[in-house]
């Protein structure tokens, strides 16, 4: 197989924003490539066949993933251990398998439990692109134009296979780079799962208040804003904690000493101490748009 | 003095974000209003004598302020105890004054030490609008559009100064509310001025960490939105959250509650009552959706 995918079986298994973005975009880009989608939902399989995205779908990996070129797993974190091994049966020597979580340790532990080490042609992979809404009605194919995608090969790892998941995410227009698991993990930890469980906590704090009605008609931009993450899928989120406690845990902590610290200065009215802790957070954010610039937003609610 | 502007000099003091953008929405709504800005930039005063949204411009408000109808105080929190100093001599009996202030239990209690008491024509108020941007050159005309005012008038406040103040608002397109002033303090603390600290102090505590450039790199949209307002005035939001720390802290302390209790889940890794936890503030947040429909978005970065 070379790193074309035209005329190549790509079943995504799972078409919920990430994999329905992945397979409408790869519609677009490669429309000779035979794109098959497994999916419990009946509506989301249906709206995809009926919208021409997919060629084929199933309800189960199964059959579906016999003779596949490339398997896309794009599930929740914690299901993909179940999925692998419904598909140990069925894998034929050279189909080549990635997948989309946000946490890549416990991916490749899963793997190491069904298949007793991570297979040379299972390529990790994690597109950081998002949105606070789910399911195959919000995908858009343009998803990962222009965003990051992170795989984390190994050492023997297949490089055919890594050449191949490159290509995928290169045709639908992602940059794609490459990492350590165990340090993917803990980036991942402060940029993304800390801010969501801040999110999430800042909203069921509020929500739990007598006032919560009033905080909520006063709230405004800033709060929608910093609170966009709060709606996204509990399901999916509940995996990726679970799944990356420990990192999760310890940039955790050290966002609670500071916390203590802020507390401290607001209780002494220590009004240059803040100044000075929010001067350095408002270079800090500059650095990070600098290295940001151009990136495309966020829809809008 | 009638609740119409026409003809009546109105004075800001301080032409940064909300000053400035209540002096262009003033100039547009009201052209027959004498608009008068007192501001320490030289810079500042001379883009809005050039843009044709004053009459006139002062660097120090003793003497701007003489003969005023409407003073705006438009200053960072904690300066509005010295601006009062220098009015208290200058002061028409008929002149009305309110400010913006993000905070009102410390501008009544600045009054009450320039004063003795608060003024009966001075109606304290709080735009809920603003930006992560700052100075005149991010102020715009239609900031506050459809945003809401909230005025904390006392009971021996004077019904004629209220009526102006509310008219003021009501011309710039913003809906006006009345609250208690401990109540406003209160529920601020919450909706704004705490995602302001968990804003701030997560851009800190990233900053902080040896992988700090790999970290932004890595960030995306999500933490975009969520770190937006860790661009905000640092001597701003210094100021609000000395003036206000007593509701910050109470409300930070329940936050810090529910994150320890996040902690010990993430620990358990108890998925289940993670998801009930996520899933209820996703419940949560789309109520304050459901009150803020129709709210205009942020300018996008």
């Amino acid at each position: 197989m070379s790193a074309s995918l035209a005329g190549k079986k790509i079943v995504v298994i799972g078409l919920g924003l990430i994999g329905g973005s992945l397979a409408r975009a790869l519609r677009a880009a490669e429309p000779a490539a035979r794109i098959h989608a497994v999916d419990r939902s009946a509506a989301a399989l249906e709206q995809a066949r009926a919208d021409g995205t997919l060629d084929e779908c199933s309800h189960a990996p199964g059959l579906a993933c016999r003779e596949a070129d490339l398997i896309v797993l794009a599930t929740p974190v914690l299901s993909i251990e179940g999925v692998l091994g419904e598909l140990a049966a069925v894998l034929a020597p050279h189909t080549i398998i990635t997948d989309v979580a946000s946490v890549k340790g416990a991916v490749v532990e899963a793997a190491l439990r069904v298949f007793g080490r991570l297979p040379p042609r299972f390529i990790p992979g994690h597109p950081i692109a998002g949105s606070e809404q789910s399911g195959y009605g919000a995908a858009r194919r343009d998803l990962f134009k222009g965003r990051k995608v992170i795989l984390t090969p190994q050492s023997d790892s297949d490089p055919l296979a890594l050449a191949v998941v490159r290509a995928l995410w290169a045709l639908v227009g992602a940059e794609v780079l490459t990492m350590d698991v165990v340090h993917h993990d803990q980036v991942l930890a402060a940029t993304s799962h800390l801010p969501h469980l801040l999110a999430f906590a800042l909203v069921d704090t509020l929500s739990q208040q007598g006032t919560r009605e009033e905080i909520f008609r006063y709230a405004a931009g800033g709060f929608r804003d910093f609170t966009r993450i709060a709606s996204s899928d509990p399901v999916m989120w509940r995996d990726i904690f679970v799944s990356n406690a420990e990192a999760i845990v310890g940039i955790l902590e050290e966002y609670q000493h500071e916390l203590i610290h802020l507390r401290d200065l607001l209780q002494a009215r220590d009004g240059g101490a803040l100044q000075e802790l929010f001067g350095r957070a408002n270079q800090s954010r500059e650095i990070f748009l600098a290295f940001n610039r151009g990136q495309p937003a966020k829809p809008s609610e």
